[in-house]
């Protein structure tokens, strides 16, 4: 279950104050909560690319090298998505025999040749990109909803959103496939991968009728609250249907909170700035694993975890092995999640094509540190509301790299207060920090960048099934270009 | 069990991500937890003159009219304390019959005639102000700990902390105090009241040798995992002696956590600035009731509760009345004990003299903002560190009075997006919100300032017992002068 924009204070058990996910609280009470567990990167398409390849964005080519240190992602005019060359998890969970579905967002590039049936999964409901605009099919058309290979519509015009009120029963659809979808596999007998990738906390924010106006937290919060519905029926259909005991569920969420959206986006709790950062509340996640019988309730997991790792923790569970032949950066949970222990490991931080930051153990190193240019600031764009930290949350790109800023964020989670470097403590941590980065460069082989040309022709003019539901629009000639982030 | 600048983020149950507080995350599942509860005060000696007297700093006298909208509290030179007119919870419990002792930190007057002991308590354990410096007893004399009545010994001198290491006894002694005092009264079967006031996480920190280094938040999650172990040595020897069912504990914190003193202090989770302030921070309080069998396990109370509840809280369920010849404003919360009922009542941010905010329902307006002087931000006491909002967290008291600030503090906890004053919403409610302060204002009559004049004559030069421990020192002769409150 992966969640959209939803940061790490988001849910009751992680402090949100209005304590208003019983389900998700619930879970976390059966299972195993991970405080320190990340994203791969701190925006959407990179963060699931990598969930999926169990590889850094900086490898599976989903980044720009357009510009230095951009955050990219693939809009509705991006030509590049996930290359062949990466053995996706459903790819290897399919051959072990899986039934795969994708529920929701996929994210992964929206030409054909990179949807979700071409890269392992067997079925489908949701959309190549996100839910937001144009509204409007006359210039550009809305984004598709796909039913497997074909189109089922799209947004806004068959998938409503109302933008006004917020109302949607998208995330009820979701629901419901998700529902079907385990019915069918419990009975079948096979074992199946769920990938439930709802986007109702992403903006436009939406919920449906009954929930609006149900929150203390606005729409935001009637947003969390039928996701936290959703969890709950989820769960309830696995116990109904027997399966609960073979089944491992994993909750996370893409990147940080969009504080940017101010009330129309999440909380980081304690942690600073938000989504597109590479602070804390850029990547670290609000996260749980449940698996009853196997996972001993009411755990607390220190792990330093990453999205990656359900790769090849999945990929374990399943009796397989990650592919030989390249690096993998997610590493195996598996003895986390059954014994509670605890591996070392380095965390990199990456924006774009720049290590920005790396944590070993409780220290973290800033290579470089950035929000968003001082241009996109002023123009009302703030990574980091109510907050300023001196020469931390700057708003030029200031590398670091000869003396990285240090910080515990076992003591200091909102990186405040930075350890000066003339302390024993700077002195005896850096250079394991750095060496850590040293040992990550010396195998570092970038993808080929995915995420740096744009062509309008590419756009979802005509996808497959167009014709059958008469929304089929004609695309303009091709004219690729190089694409600009300005994050 | 009151805790000493313990913020609202530093529970494991309230999202603290390192998660140390085993023991206080237990009784909150087993127990019901309060996420909207305030102290009277942002401050220490007000905000436990409030919890005992049931009634506001403004009524009881712990404010200063020196100047205004200053913090005020009780350090050594201080002349006043709490009046005999004020009724205390213990001296209403010990007409009920009702054992009472005071384990730790009194602050409501260090000068004889205010002690515990004349107040309501029967027994003492503990010390009349904070335990911090001067450390040096040839110019001022350490601050004295009591038994009961008569002085057992002095900080530093007897009852050691090292200010270099932190190591300090002090918590044990608090704990096997408490451990005690409960052996006793469960065999006479007497009714008791334990006031457990320990302040380990006040400045300057300490902890017992075995709890030094134990935590990943350096010193500050010491002292905290130490208070923790106590609150769990305290539960088990409630179950033990066989009174938990007749035990009603009540745990929260006199303010909120000292962000001013960086990594020293604690954690207000998402809230804003600390200590000191009125901004959710400074008195939003981590709050737990615990009660077997009476008290059903694993609620929210979503009920906007104060210190001052205690008080009229308490003396219900001893079958007591609070006195009807004055304005009290805790109100009762048995019924949300005991049914989670909630209750509608306005709650005021007073700072000093001044009221600066109030909060009704999930709306809050700031009357006046200030953080501290200019002068003090820049000598580098921040009360809000790496926290900057416009118009809000100022640095010089801005008269707001005219047109609040409005605030929905469900939505935006961290009181970072100011409701514009033309918009609906604010005009739809700001009106109630003024309406209650009027009406608070309207019943409001100031009691005589107590923390108005210092005068280093009457320090602990020489409490009572101080000659059989041959630490009565000579005081100076008196002069009474204004004390000066820069905060």
């Amino acid at each position: 279950m992966l969640m959209d924009d939803m940061g790490w204070g988001d849910l009751g058990v992680f402090g949100e104050p209005n304590r208003e996910t019983v389900n998700l609280d619930q879970l976390a009470k059966e299972g195993m909560i991970f405080p320190s567990f990340y994203s791969a990167n701190p925006l959407c398409s990179p963060s699931r690319a990598a969930l999926l390849s169990g590889r850094l964005p900086i490898r599976n080519g989903f980044y720009t090298s357009n510009d230095h240190a951009r955050n990219a992602y693939t809009p509705q005019e991006i030509m590049g998505g996930i290359p062949d060359y990466e053995i996706l998890l459903p790819e290897i969970l399919k051959e072990a025999g899986y039934r795969n579905k994708i529920i929701g967002k996929w994210h992964l590039g929206q030409q054909r040749q990179y949807h979700p049936l071409k890269h392992g999964f067997h079925e489908w409901f949701g959309s190549p990109n996100c839910h937001f605009g144009p509204y409007d099919n006359k210039v550009t058309p809305n984004i598709p909803v796909y039913k497997d290979a074909e189109m089922a519509g799209r947004f806004f015009q068959d998938f409503l959103i109302d933008t006004q009120s917020g109302e949607s029963n998208l995330t009820q659809l979701y629901i419901q496939e998700a529902l079907t979808f385990l019915e069918a596999q419990a009975s079948s007998g096979a074992p199946f991968f769920l990938y439930w990738a709802v986007d109702a906390t992403h903006e436009p924010l939406y919920a449906s009728k009954p929930f609006l106006g149900r929150s203390r937290r606005g729409m935001y919060g009637d947003a969390v609250m039928e996701l936290d519905y959703g969890v709950g029926k989820i769960i309830n259909k696995l116990l109904e249907l027997g399966v609960a005991e073979n089944t491992l569920v994993f909750f996370s969420s893409d990147n940080g909170a969009a504080t940017y959206a101010k009330t129309q986006g999440g909380s980081n709790g304690p942690f600073l700035c938000g989504k597109e950062t590479t602070f804390e509340g850029g990547m670290r996640e609000p996260t749980i694993a449940w698996w009853p019988s196997v996972i001993k309730p009411g755990q607390v997991s220190h792990q330093i975890g990453s999205l990656m790792d359900l790769y090849t923790t999945l990929l374990k569970l399943a009796g397989r092995q990650p592919p030989a032949d390249r690096v993998v950066d997610g590493i195996d949970l598996t003895e986390v999640l059954l014994k509670n222990t605890e591996v070392e490991r380095p965390l990199f931080y990456y924006r774009g094509n720049e290590l920005m930051a790396v944590r070993l153990g409780d220290y973290k190193a800033h290579l470089w540190t950035w929000t968003n240019s001082l241009q996109e600031f002023n123009k009302g764009i703030d990574f980091c509301p109510g907050e300023n930290i001196e020469n931390v949350t700057t708003h030029a790109q200031v590398n670091n790299t000869m003396q990285p800023l240090l910080f515990h964020i076992g003591r200091d989670p909102g990186e405040k207060y930075v350890i000066r470097p003339n302390t024993m403590e700077y002195k005896q941590n850096i250079g394991l920090l750095m060496a850590a980065v040293q040992e990550h460069r010396k195998h570092l082989v970038p993808g080929i960048p995915q995420l740096n040309m744009c062509d309008r022709a590419v756009m979802n003019w005509s996808p497959p099934g167009c014709e059958k539901l008469g929304q089929c629009y004609q695309a303009p000639s091709t004219n690729p270009q190089k694409c600009s982030w300005p994050h």
